[in-house]
């Protein structure tokens, strides 16, 4: 069965190396919303070995830092689901209390409308992609 | 403000040590959802130093690893969120293609009801617990 995440990058592509790569989502009401993928189509994390592990979760958490650092949200989200496409991804969402489903879960009940204003987050997409080459 | 995770276990207490717990939640539908709970009142992941959040998630992952080996589950789900309860935890949830929202998130539409038939987790708890307590 075709998996798109073995097919395609799944979202704007900021970094990736042989093992993983970050692309940026494009969901309204959720700037700076990232997903680490892992390359190779692996459905769980304890099928990957423990520096495999290490290695993936460094750059999730490197994520998450620069996110927290360029964005300031109020929370950050972080979750490796797969139930639709078993192929391993984490989702980093910088949560904001003004967000669409805040405090539920960006799967949950939304409660307001995305705000519509556009925010330039070029420099934020730069910032992410330099980080992640130094790890 | 009272945080309830400071306050309780958060669940059935499995195994703790003295930075963090993992209890077992009792969700209808949901045989052997368990939380990895950091016991210090800290909000994210990148709040932790590395060593501390490198320990966390062997935590995570070693839960992960008896869920699997013991449940067999189709997917198991990993997520920290902390919307409502900025007190960092991992939801660690195994997932089959018969539970309430399969292939949704937890926290999205239920398809259907969850199964009544009971089942003695006791033997798994205990595995599990024996399992945290050699890492």
């Amino acid at each position: 069965m075709a998996c798109e995440l073995c097919e395609r990058d799944g979202g704007e592509l900021l970094w990736r190396d042989a093992q993983c790569r970050v692309v940026h989502v494009h969901e309204p009401g959720y700037p700076g919303f990232c997903r680490a993928i892992w390359n190779a189509h692996v459905a769980e994390m304890t099928e990957l070995d423990a520096s495999e592990r290490a290695r993936f979760m460094q750059v999730v958490f490197e994520l998450e830092a620069g996110l927290r650092e360029w964005l300031r949200p109020d929370k950050i989200n972080l979750a490796s689901l797969g139930n639709v496409t078993p192929h391993l991804h984490w989702h980093v969402i910088p949560r904001f209390r003004s967000d669409p489903h805040f405090p539920n879960p960006i799967w949950g009940v939304r409660l307001r409308e995305p705000d519509t204003a556009l925010r330039d987050l070029a420099p934020i997409k730069k910032a992410l992609a330099q980080r992640l080459s130094r790890i």
